[in-house]
C-alpha cells in the first residue's frame, strides 16, 4: 500500500486504533469543527454509531469491530468463560446501534467467528485474537478503497473536471473512499483536475463532507447546488461523473443517493461518461435488476427543514426517497477493487466476481 | 375578470392600494409570518424593494408605480412646478432600489410619461392622474396573469401531477402568477391535481413561497428537493412540467431559474411535456437565441450557506449562476396571455406578437 501511504497520512482518520485506544472523528460537527473523541466504553461507541458521529457502511463496520474490543477490555483479566459470555452480550448490544447497516452486523459476525475459532486458554489471548481480527477488517477496508483508486485513477485526465454527488469519500470508509479514491490517487500522481461537488440535499453530505475532505487534501473543489449540475455540464466544465453506490444489482443497475439518476440522464445528454465506484461487497447478485432494490423513504422533516431550521410552511407534505436507481444503460463502467467492469454488466460482473447464475 | 375574482380574493396580495395607502406583503418573513406593512414614505418603499420584501419583476413594477404616489403625497397641496420637480427626483431615487430589474424602470418611465402628457393646473389633479396610471399598471398585470391562466388551464388534466420550479406565482406578480396561473384556474374549475414543488436552492423560493401560496389556496402540493425531480418523474407521478421564464429569446430559448434546464432534459427523457408560462413582456426579440441572454452569477455565499447558516467549510469556492437557458427544442409550448405558442417558435412567436425581423 505504498502509493496510498502518503495520501492516508493527510486524510481524516474516521476510525483509528492507537496505543490500545479507539478514536473516532465526530462527523456531525464537520465541517466547522474537527473533534476526535477517545472511546472509553461500549456505550460511548454505541452512541457514536447511533448518532452518526461515524457513518458510511465501511466505517461503521470497522468502528464496530474495534468497539467490541473496547467493550471487552474490562474482561481481559477474568476467566475465558466470562470473556466468551461478554463477547455475546456486547456484540448483541452493539449490533442494535443501527439495525439496518449491513456492515455493522457483518463485522460483528466476523469477530464472533474469530472467537469461536480461537482455542485460547486465557482471556488476554482471546482479546489479542479479536483485536487482530479488527485490525484485519480495518486493513481490508483500506485495501478495497486503494484498489478502486488504482483502477479508476486513469479516468481523470489532466485538466479535466470531475462531478460527484453525496459523500462516497474517505469519511464513509477508513481508507481513501470509493468515488473519491480515483481522485486521491490522481492527485497523488500530480494530475491537475477540478472537482464539482453537488451539495446533496437534503442532508448536505456534499457540502459538509466531500467538499471538506477534498479541500483538506489540497484538491481543487467547487461547491454547486444539485440544481446547477446541468448548467455546469452545459458550460463544458465536466468531463466525467464519478459517484458511489449503495447497492449494485446483477445487471449493473445501481442504487445511490437520490439525485444520481438525474445526473446520469444529464450526463448522457451532454455526452459525459458516468462511472460508479463501488467495492465488490456492494454487489448484490440476489437482485437481478434495480427493481429488486428496496428504496428507503425517510422522514419528510429532512426536506421541510434545513439543519434543524424549518424552511417550508407548517403542515406541508414532502416526498423523501433517500436513494434512486440508475439503470445500467446509463453507466459507462463500475470501478471495483479488481478493475473497471464494462457493459454488458450481466456478463462482466459475474465473470469478474465469479458467481454462477442464481435460479 | 370574473373567473379570477374568486381566486384573487383568496390569494396573498403582494401589493395593494387601499383607502389612499400602499400595503406590501413582506415576503422575507414567509412562510413563517404573514406581515403586511403600510408604506408611509418613499424611503420605506425603496427599502422594501431593495431588501426583497417585494420581489418578482411584475410585482416590483406595480409597487414602484404606487411607491411614486406615496412619495408624491406630501406635494399634492403645493405648486404644479414643485410637484413636477418632485416626480423627477422621487422616480430617479426609487429606480435605484434595484437597478437591474427591468419592470422597475419600465413602470417609472410610464409614470413619468403620464405626467408629461397630463396638462393639469393643480398638483392634486396631477397626483390623481398618476394614481390612475398606477392602478392601470396594476390592473394590466392582473389581466396578463389571468390570460396565461385561461390559456394554460387545459394543460392540467384531472388526476394529473404538475411539477414546477422556483416561484413564478402570485407572489412574484399581483395577479395569479405566471407558472401558477393555469394551476389556480384549473383548481377554481374543480379539476383535481397534485403539484410537486422543487425547493429551488439556493434561495428556496419553491419551499418558502410556491409551496406556501399553493397550500394556502387549497391546492395539493408536495415539496421535493431539486435532486428528487428525476426520481419523482421516474415514479410516474409527473404528467406536465410548468415553469416561468425571466427572458425568452426570439427562437423560443428560455432563461429561467437555475435548474430549469436540468428539468427540461429529464422531462424529455421521461416523455413529459415542459411548458414555459410567461407574459409577452418577457419576450426579448433583440435576443435571437438563448446565447444572447446574459446569465447573472451571484455571490458564492448563497451556495455556501443556507438561510444565513454556513454549511460548507471555510474558504471553499462555489459556482452560483442564478439562471440557465433551456433550448427551445425542449419546450412543448410557451403559455402567453394570448394563448399557447407552439414550435417552431421563431415563426409562431413573431406571428402572434407581431414584430418583423430585426436586422
Amino acid at each position: 500500500m505504498s502509493e496510498a501511504a502518503g495520501i492516508l497520512a493527510r486524510l481524516p482518520r474516521t476510525v483509528e486504533w492507537r496505543d490500545g485506544d479507539l478514536y473516532l472523528l465526530d462527523q456531525t460537527r464537520l465541517p466547522h469543527e474537527v473533534v476526535i473523541e477517545r472511546q472509553d466504553s461500549a456505550g460511548q461507541v454505541f452512541a457514536a454509531i447511533r448518532t452518526l458521529k461515524v457513518r458510511g457502511a465501511p466505517a461503521i463496520g470497522v468502528a464496530a469491530a474495534y468497539g467490541l474490543c473496547v467493550a471487552l477490555r474490562p474482561f481481559r483479566s477474568g476467566t475465558v468463560a466470562a470473556f466468551r459470555d461478554a463477547i455475546d452480550a456486547e456484540a448483541t448490544s452493539l449490533e442494535a446501534a443501527r439495525p439496518t447497516a449491513v456492515n455493522l452486523a457483518w463485522a460483528l459476525r466476523r469477530m464472533r467467528a474469530r472467537a469461536v475459532n480461537t482455542k485460547s486458554t486465557t482471556a488476554a489471548d482471546l482479546f489479542d485474537a479479536l483485536l487482530d481480527e479488527a485490525l484485519h477488517i480495518h486493513d481490508e477496508d483500506q485495501r478495497l478503497c486503494l484498489g478502486i483508486g488504482l483502477a479508476g485513477a486513469g479516468l481523470i485526465a489532466a485538466g479535466s473536471g470531475v462531478l460527484t454527488h453525496c459523500n462516497a469519500g474517505a469519511l464513509c470508509a477508513t481508507g481513501i473512499g470509493t468515488a473519491t479514491a480515483p481522485m486521491y490517487i490522481a492527485h497523488e500522481r500530480g494530475v491537475p483536475f477540478r472537482v464539482y461537488a453537488d451539495e446533496t440535499r437534503p442532508l448536505l453530505q456534499g457540502a459538509r463532507l466531500t467538499a471538506w475532505e477534498l479541500q483538506r487534501a489540497g484538491i481543487d473543489v467547487t461547491l454547486i447546488t444539485d440544481s446547477m449540475a446541468a448548467s455546469t455540464m452545459g458550460a463544458g466544465l465536466v468531463d466525467v461523473v464519478i459517484t458511489g453506490a449503495d447497492r449494485v444489482a446483477r445487471n449493473g443497475d445501481a442504487a445511490n443517493k437520490v439525485g444520481t439518476l438525474g445526473l446520469a440522464i444529464l450526463a448522457r445528454h451532454f455526452g459525459i461518461p458516468l462511472y460508479i465506484a463501488a467495492p465488490s461487497s456492494t454487489l448484490d447478485f440476489d437482485c437481478l435488476t434495480g427493481a429488486d432494490i428496496p428504496i428507503e423513504h425517510r422522514a419528510p422533516e429532512e426536506v421541510l427543514e434545513f439543519g434543524g431550521v424549518r424552511t417550508a410552511p407548517a403542515g406541508l407534505k414532502a416526498r423523501n426517497p433517500a436513494f434512486d436507481v440508475t439503470p445500467h444503460a446509463f453507466i459507462a463502467g463500475i470501478v471495483t477493487e479488481r478493475g473497471i467492469v464494462r457493459p454488458p454488466f450481466d456478463v462482466s460482473l459475474s465473470a469478474l466476481f465469479g458467481r454462477d447464475d442464481h435460479a
